[in-house]
This record gives C-alpha cells, structure tokens and sequence, in this order.
C-alpha cells in the first residue's frame, strides 16, 4: 500500500480533461443509445427534429424521407433527407460531427433541438459500431450544386474528422441529406420509427413524411394542413428567470454603458417606470457601470427585480399546435380506428416558469376501435416531439397518473395509476426550455409549475370526456326506450284494438307523448357517386317547434359539399353552416342531406350536428348548440314563433282515445 | 419572410460551440438540481462519493462529517470533510471547478464517482444560485499546512476562476473540506440527506458518518466494521466490450509495434494462444503494425476477437460489499426496526455485458417493526451509492416489479408491481460502468444481461423468504398445538383422574407422544450486570437424542461472550459456538447460556441457534444446520449412539396408562 504522500501526488498525475464526446461514448445510454432498437429511433428523430426545425426557420413546408435498408447482418443503413434551406459547406463538419455544436442554445425560444448534441450523436454512434463515416449531402439555394462531405469525429478532441469531400448536382433548390451505418435493428410496432413518425405527424399536420421500410414498404403521412406554423420569435431573457449568477454574468458580459440602459435593452418585460423602480429599490444609480455590481448591490438588484411586477414574458417565442390542428392531426392518422368522440382540444395559456414561457395542450379521442379493457393511450410530446420513451419517469405520465379518473367515466385502481378505457390521451408541452431528465429527451422532468398545467388541462378535457359519456349513456338509455315503445305499442294497439274490433288508431301522439324528444338520425353513407352524410329530424314532442340545425365540419371539406335544401348561412373560415326549421309541427320530419362528392375523406365523426330550439332533455341524436356559438334566432324570436304555434290536434287527447278504446294497455314512461 | 438564400447564411451565423458547463448550467435538472431539495441531496451526495472514493483510494477508515447550516431565508451552507489523502493544491481549481475533469473516468475499475462532474456541478449550481464561491481546504500529509482555495466557475469557458487562496493549519494529518452556500431546502424524510448516509451506511459499514442538521442535531452512524475494502484493481479492457470504433481508435494511438503484441499487452483475457488465433481467424499477419489495420480487415479482426474463446473478464476491479457486510450493515441501521429475519445475502458471481465485469448483490429483511400494509421498501444502490431519486425508471425496480412475490409469500396484485409487507429489500449492483439514465446517476438503465442477474439475486433471495415465512407458519401453527396440549391436557388428566377416583397420571409419555419434537426455547434479557442470552432445549420425542447445538453471532461479539457449559468448540472468525448434547432422554431438557457485559449492543436477532441430530420436521424454536456448513459429529456416530439409547420406559405405554385409566379422554394429533 502505497503511502498517503505519495497517494495524493500519484492521483493528481492521474487527472485529465474529458472530452464531451468521450463521456457520452462511453455513456451512450443518456443519448438514447443502449441498444440497436433505440439506437435506430433515437438517430431517426434526431435527423427528422433536425429537418422540421429548418424548414420552419425557412418557413417552407416540410417533406422528409426516412429511408431504412439493411447492410449486413445487425447493421442498418438510414438516410434521411429534407426540402429545408440546407447547410453552409463549411459548416457541414460543426454541425454533423462535433457534439455541444449548434445555433438554437442560446436562441429564447421554441424548437425542437437545442442541445446540439443530438445528431452528432448520432455520428458518433455510427462510427463507434460500424466505423464507418456519416455521409452528409447539402445544397443552399444560392449555389448550383450539392456538397457531399463524408466524415467521423475524433472522440478524444470532440472535433469532426472529415474523411472526403465532393460536389454531385442535386435536382431540389435547397435541402440536406444525411445517411449513417450504425448497429441496429428495425422493427414496427411501439417505440419504433414506424410509431414515432405516426406521433410527428400528428403534432406537425404541416409536414409530409415517407417511410421506407427495410423490406421495401413505403408508408406515407400526407400533411393535413397547408400552413407553415411561424416561426416562434426569439425574446430577451425575462427578469423571473434570472439567478444570482447568471446575471453577474450578464451585467460583465454587456455592452450598455449604465445598468438603466441594460435593464431596459437586454432583459424582457421591463418597461422604463419599472427599471427605475427596480434601481430605486437596490438603492442603485441608474447610471452605475454593470460591471460594477457585485456582492450585496447585486443580491439587492436581483430580489427587486424580482419584486417590482413586471410585464409577463410574452409567448411569442412558442409555437403551439392548437385545438384546430391537435383535432385534424388526431383525425388524419386515427382514421381507421374511427373514434366516436373528439373532445374538443385544450390549448392552455402560457405560463412562465423560471422566466421561461411555457404552455400546455392536451387532445382526447375516445371509442371506436380504441380498445376498451387496456391502459389508456398516453402520446406524449415536447416541442412538438413524440416522447418514446421513458414514460414512467415523465411528468406528463405522473400527471395523468395522478388524476382520478373515475370521476371522469374512465376506470382506474383506486383512483390512482393510468387509467383503463378506449381513450387516447395526447398532451404536448411547450417551451423555450423544457427540462428534459437527461440528453435523450425522453421524459419531462418534475416541475411543480408545469404539473399544475399539465393537471388543468387534463381536468378541462376529462370534463368534455364524462360530458360525452354521460350524454352517451343517456341517448342509448331513451334510444333502448324509444326502440321498444316503436317495437311495442303497434302490436299492443293492434292487439287491443282486434280485441275491441276497432280500428287501430293513429299512434304517432302516444308515441310523441312518450318520448317527448326532438329526435335526429344521422347517416353517412356512398350513394351513386356522392358520399351522402343525411340527417333526419323528427319532433317527437307534443308541440310545434321552431328549430336551428347546425353541421360542423373541417374547414376543408365545407367548399367540397351540397347541401338540400340550401342552407340559410355558411361560415367557410369555422366550416359551418346552418338552417332554420320554421314549423316542426308534432311527428313532423325534416330531411337535411350534405353531398360529397366520391372520393373525398370523410366520415361519420368529421360531421358534428347541433341544435338550437330545443333544451338538451329533450334532444336524442344530437348535440345542443355549444354555449360559445352564436344562435341565428335569438331566443325571444322562437319562443314567439312557438307560442303562436297550437298545439297539434289529438295530441291532448291521445290518452283519452286509448281510455275510449276500453284498452287495457297502460304504457310506462319510466324505464327504470 | 427572408429569402432562403440568406437563411443558410443566417443559419451558419448563428452556430457556435456550447460549453459543457453552459449545458448543464442551463440543464440542471440532469445533474439532479431541479428544485432545493434535490439540490441540497445531490451536493452532500456527490461530496460524500468523493470523500469515500478518496479514502478508499488511501486506504483508510473514512470519517466523514456533514454539516448543514441556515444562511439566510432560502440558502444552506453545506460543508463536507474527510480524512482522505487531500488534493494537491495545484489540482484543487479543476477538480472542484471544472466539468469533465477527474482521475477516474479513464481507469477501468469500480469507483463511485468515474465522471468528473459530480463536485463541480454543485460548485455550478451554487455559484449560480448565491455567487458564493466554493470554499475547498485541503492538506496532504506531505505538507505542514492546509491549503484554503476560493473558486468559481466560469461557465462560457468551463474553467475554474480562483478568488483568494490562503494557507491554514489544520489538525489533521491529510483531508479535505469543501463549503458552498447554495439556494437549497433542508427537511429530513425520503430523499433527504439523513436518508441518503443512512443508505450509504448500510453498504459501507466501515465509514463513520456525522450529520449536523440545521437546527443542531447531531446524527452518527457508527462503522460497524473496521475492514477497509481492498481497493479494485485497475484492469486492461476487454475485447467482449469492444467496438469497432473504439478498437480502431486502439490501434492509432497505442505505442505496441506490432498487432499480436497489442492484443497480448494491452487487452484482457488474451493469451498467447488466443492471439495467434485472433490473427489466424483475421488473416493478419502477427507483425502487421497496428496502425496499418483499417477497412475489412479491422472488421474481420473484431469479428475474431468476439469469437476466439477468451479468459473471462476478472472481477478483481470490482468491490463487492459481501454477504457478511450486507447482514451487518441492515443490521447496523435497522436496529431499532428489530426485524424477525434477516434472509442469507446473496451476492451473484461475476458477469461481463459488452466487456465490463459487474455483479449483483441482494439483502433481504423481513419483519419486526416493518409495516405490514404498505409497499416493501426498496434500497437500490449502484457501486456502493444509494439511488434516491427516479425509482420508477430503473432497471432494479423494474427486475423487482416483474418478478411474481406471491409464489414467496408477498402479497402483489396481479403478481406484477412493488409487492407489499413487512419487507425490505436492497439491491446493490457494482460495475467498472453503470449504464446510468442520466448524469445525476439516479437510476440504472434497462439492460437485458443486468436484469437477468438481478433477477436471479431477488429469486435467490425470495426463496429464503418463502423457506422462512413457511417456517414460521408451521412454527406459529405447532406452538399453537404445543400451548393448547400443555394448557388442556393437564387439566383432562386431572378431571378424568378425579372422575376414576385414581391418581393423576404422568403426562409427559403423552405430550411426548402428542408433540413429537425437540423444542429449543430462546430468550435475550438483561440479568444483573449482563445481558443473557439463555436458550434450553426439551426433548419432546418418545426416544432419547444425540443432538448438537450451533450458535452464530457477529464475529466481534464473540470474545465478549460468557458461555455456560463451556462450548465443545468456537470459531472465532465465523463467530461460531457449539456444544454436543450427548443423550438427551425424552422429556430431558438441556439449558446452555451465553452472557454478555452490560451494555453490549446485542439483541435476539444477532444470535441464531442451530440444532443438528434431529431433522426440520421434529424441530421447534431453532433452524437445522444450514447445508454448508460442518457437522461435527458425522451422522453414523450419532445414529450409533441413538441406537444404544432405549426408549424412555413409559414412553410406549403412555397411551396404555390412559386407556387402563378407563378415562374417555381422547387427544387428537391433528390440528387441522
């Protein structure tokens, strides 16, 4: 055993820098490259953020090709390529092969990447299984040609080491290619490329992607909206957000001349009557030197900066998806699973979080052929990214965990855990910086602030959930009743009726008096060369009404249908349009029929029917007008057009005819 | 909307490197300080890794202090001190104010902190949080005085930035001390730092720990061991961890003239024979120069490397706790919980994933004061460190959740999920490479060949469990029996005499006969001026017996011990006594008694009794002597000396007596 002296020497002749690229080589596992499963998703999305980030900067819409093909036994080759501005040639090295490298670090505001690690780590995945260099093709729009640079990088200096370089022509105006051999292996299902550009897709309704499959099979996600998102604006730093020694940093590093003119120039929210009541409360001068300000001063600058109010941190540095297209991006890659209910999206408002804006939005689907006896489907995203993995460790899962969902119709064990049911649930946070639990960026970390609006807007889409469900539950209990009221009381009065030797008589009032509900089926079905999409209204009420139908559709489908009889309004931006029944009398139908033409994607869900005239008890089919929509026909109009409507004749007296009848048939209302 | 031709220029602008300490500034929450109490358990949790690498490294008893003091409203100072062997000063600036530096990362062994981060990211967070300088005061034993250095970090370059430096004297031969001051929250409870060294004193039960909280208390934990773990050896890499990348990287740099003598000198488990069959298999010539080595043949050469049989990875750089220190370090801890059982450690062998040795260790306790009702507690631990934080996406609490508890005598809905009762479990997994998830080090990440071992350690353990819960089942159900007969019989015996007008019988023939099994009876109490540990032995089987009585105890507790008759042998080292008894005659009762000074910490539970001579089925109070170890009287000469015992003359006729008696009393052997 060697002695204490010369133990420390000999351990300080052992101390060395450690580069960045050899920590993450040996810990591949943080980056997401434990295994060639992962290893394939994590290098996919780390190219695809890539692509989607730079055409939103160059506000073009996205086409992405991933392409996957076997090389060799455990090897795979994967190429991905966009239509984005491309990359300046000598700039190809930084980026691609060099880790702690990038342009959006120190930029205030949303994307995707941030790090500047990700697909250089990638690269230097590749080269460590398979040493083999990463081919990287770009053309800008300014020049005639592409470069293709082929290059590895040197682990110990975290340098790129580039292996060749050449010029090929390129038929596209601009864009980027990048195709690596790494260790890895393929395979469709949960966690795979497959699943993840599904989830981008979604969130990104902008971008068409196409997926080339190992074997050959080419899937593609055609974009469901022709709008570029704009580009989130990089802001100022916001005052909430700064510590102690970020801002002695700043108050060295600036070039303003006097902490007034910094506190108004370089930092967000911080109007003139504010930054003088700031300095006031440090007891600072306003035309103190910045690099002057240490010790107790810059303790005292701090706490009153974060004293004095201050304009909130604006969102324009975030770029969120929407209700409109968190709806169409569900809609357009869950068709085939045809859900019965799409709750309406939530989109919270941003909140700040450290000084960093954030914002919440959360999307629910429920039915159809989700399946109903497993854990609900919890699609989790950040920045507009599917989160594949750890899910356990995520604060959204944690969130969604710990609501009970009983209360919302959706089984859970003990009110804890996920909850079980035919329900996909999609929440997507939104920051300038999302405090991922490692460089992968898998799992969101735990953050009071962020849980609490996560939470809110679970709880506002759980509400329009048990709304449904219990509107669900009620429209099959009186569609049961009315089924065997029209199934049984012909046969009773018939019955009744050649027991008497009477005629049978008219059962239209009985049946209305029963069922007492203005009652609307709906059908959506291929006729001849046109898609019909028919409503039937029938006022099964005893008195005349005076109704407003109203069919909701997206946007894009409105210009593309017929409608008979012709609508009295349209509204192309909301894709709506409405009518007015003047006189429904009692047992009086009317017939609504919308017309596409063949081909167009459409179905059942994509037309939601509302109406207005009638109070929810007594509506069977669907919906009543949502309390934010406009009625055409204010409520004083109807209820004088209906008050001078007379009852039907015989609709009194249904009962009493049945009573002359000597019938003995007495009919239930109550079904139990 | 700018032209795409300037964007890429834009772009390019914009990109610069980041530092790794800007990274992580910005990304706290990977290095574990997302929040101030997570903040105040990852800076003492770092700073104790560091003392316990340091004093291992010098071999010496750590004696570790942790004191935790308010400084102002929402700041804690924290100060850490070990007797370790000190940092040069010249050292002191980039191993406390650096990222990636240290002296562990490069050396192929088993150490706590390997990555160069822990220290200097807490130095991070608290300049960044209070811009209080580190205070780091450290003496190495070849030097007068200590060495008092105050340092910042600056994070845009990554680099130490001294503040003042001093000399001190210090009484103490060598140590170091480090003090910050950070925004950090103190409350003890989970995943606090009292939590933290109490975990940290299970597994290293030769450190003596003190904990100073905030409002004074003082908290120590004693070492239970005064053996330093030999410190693991530094091994050469193995090719089963090789990749491509990285042996391309090997053959550039290495100063070896020639390929064979590459793989003989620098690589692991490579004989000469195996060398040359490498080559063979490769097709290279043995005196190619490593350098020249690239393209095809590079790959052939690994190829060949992965599968020429070669010697195992040694274990040498690896530091297990051991079964012996497991038991010691629960029982250390776990005093006041007093549980009933403390299941035999399991500590698996040795086993290579992708080159690096690792190996897994479990200790069981079941019992005493644990709760009953709620989940099992789970101690996970990696290279001798507690993991405290993200439970839920770690691969031990994984392999725990996935193993069925209920075939062991645990309740776990669905036989999936943590199991609950009286339990507790610790997992300890020791590698030259952790796959962390993330640098915080806080869970282990999914690994098929680690959770195959783990899983085989919990089975291994569980399997005492389920043999000791069965144990005590049939032993509570016997004692049962046994408290019925003795308070029953007499009294039939007596009532049945009285009604016969005879005088009561002799029951023990009947309860001998009714009970069939020797009863060892045990009792720890003070007595007087000691603390004795009694235990008598009944024969309460109708024959007489050869028995042996085994006691095992802590090994230090052994001298201390009085023992009455004198024992037939002791073993020092095991902490082993035992005594022949040579004919036990039924109904015979033996009582053999240790005695301890006053105030020996000693309690039932560290004494376990052991009886050979009699087999499981017939024995009560005491276990049969484990499988492994010796018997001392070989089984012949017991069963020869049995032969010569007569049965007890009463014995056979005990049901005879009765029946003479003409009572009606008749006892059941079956209880159901």
């Amino acid at each position: 055993m060697p002695p204490a002296k010369s133990l420390a020497q000999q351990l300080a002749a052992k101390q060395r820098e450690i580069s960045v690229a050899e920590f993450f080589e040996r810990n591949r596992q943080i980056l997401g490259f434990d295994n060639p499963l992962r290893a394939l998703l994590t290098t996919v999305k780390e190219a695809v953020d890539n692509c989607l980030d730079a055409c939103e900067e160059a506000q073009v819409l996205p086409d992405i090709k991933v392409e996957i093909s076997k090389e060799g036994v455990d090897r795979l080759r994967v190429a991905v390529e966009d239509n984005g501005p491309g990359v300046l040639k000598r700039e190809i090295p930084n980026v691609f092969g060099r880790l702690l490298y990038g342009s959006r670090f120190h930029a205030n505001r949303q994307s995707r990447g941030q790090q500047g690690i990700g697909i250089s780590a990638a690269v230097l995945y590749a080269g460590l299984t398979t040493a083999r260099p990463a081919k990287v093709t770009s053309k800008v729009a300014e020049e005639e040609a592409a470069h293709v640079v082929e290059l590895l990088i040197d682990t110990q200096k975290n340098l790129p080491r580039v292996v060749s370089e050449d010029l090929v022509l390129w038929d596209r105006p601009s864009g980027t290619r990048i195709e690596l051999v790494l260790k890895a292996k393929y395979q469709r299902g949960r966690q795979s490329p497959f699943d993840y550009l599904k989830g981008t897709a979604i969130v990104n309704p902008h971008a068409r992607f196409t997926l080339v499959e190992p074997d050959g099979t080419r899937v593609t996600y055609e974009r469901a909206s022709t709008e570029v998102p704009p580009v989130p604006k990089e802001v100022a730093p916001h005052p909430y957000g700064l510590e102690l020694g970020e801002l002695a940093y700043r108050l060295k590093a600036t070039n303003q001349p006097t902490i007034l003119e910094l506190l108004q120039k370089e930092l967000a929210g911080v109007s003139p009557r504010a930054a003088r009541e700031i300095l006031d409360r440090a007891g600072l001068p306003g035309k103190t030197k910045p690099a002057e300000v240490h010790g107790e001063p810059l303790e005292k600058l701090l706490a009153a900066m974060h004293e004095v109010p201050l304009v909130a941190p604006t969102s324009e540095c975030l770029s969120p998806i929407g209700p409109m297209l968190i709806k169409r991006g569900l809609r357009n890659v869950l068709g085939e699973v045809r859900p019965e209910f799409y709750a309406p999206p939530v989109s919270r408002p941003p909140k700040v979080r450290g000084g960093f804006p954030f914002l919440v939005e959360v999307g629910l689907v429920y039915g159809g052929a989700l399946p109903a006896d497993q854990p609900i489907q919890l699609l989790r995203f950040a920045n507009r990214v599917p989160l594949l993995f750890q899910q356990g460790a995520c604060a959204v899962t944690n969130a969604v965990q710990n609501l009970d969902w009983r209360r919302y119709g959706l089984d859970q064990k003990g009110g804890q855990g996920l909850p079980s049911g035919p329900c996909l649930l999609l929440v997507h946070v939104a920051s300038t910086k999302i405090p991922f639990t490692s460089e992968a960026k898998e799992a969101i970390a735990e953050d009071p602030e962020i849980d609490k609006e996560i939470t809110l807007a679970l709880q506002a889409a759980a509400r329009h959930l048990r709304t449904h469900i219990s509107r669900r539950t009620r429209r099959d209990l009186a569609g049961e009743k009315f089924a065997i009221i029209l199934k049984i009381l012909p046969k009773l009065a018939e019955k009744t009726s050649s027991l008497v030797h009477k005629p049978v008589p008219d059962l239209t009032p009985v049946i209305t008096r029963i069922m007492d509900v203005v009652n609307v089926e709906t059908t959506v079905a291929p006729v001849g060369d046109t898609i019909r999409a028919g409503t039937d209204v029938t006022n099964y009420t005893p008195r005349a009404r005076v109704l407003e139908v109203f069919v909701e559709m997206p946007p894009e489908l409105l210009p593309k249908a017929q409608h008979r009889p012709a609508p009295e309004g349209t509204d192309t931006e909301l894709g709506r349009a409405w009518w007015t029944l003047e006189k429904l009398p009692p047992s009086g139908k009317v017939s609504i029929e919308v017309t596409f033409p063949k081909g167009t994607e459409v179905e059942a869900s994509d037309l939601s029917w509302y109406i207005a005239g009638v109070d929810e008890a007594h509506l069977l089919g669907a919906e009543p007008l949502p309390g934010d929509w406009d009625v055409r026909l204010p409520r004083a109009v109807i209820e004088a057009a209906e008050a001078g409507l007379e009852p039907l004749p015989g609709t009194e007296e249904a009962e009493v005819d049945y009573d002359a009848a000597e019938g003995s048939a007495r009919v239930e209302d109550d079904e139990g």
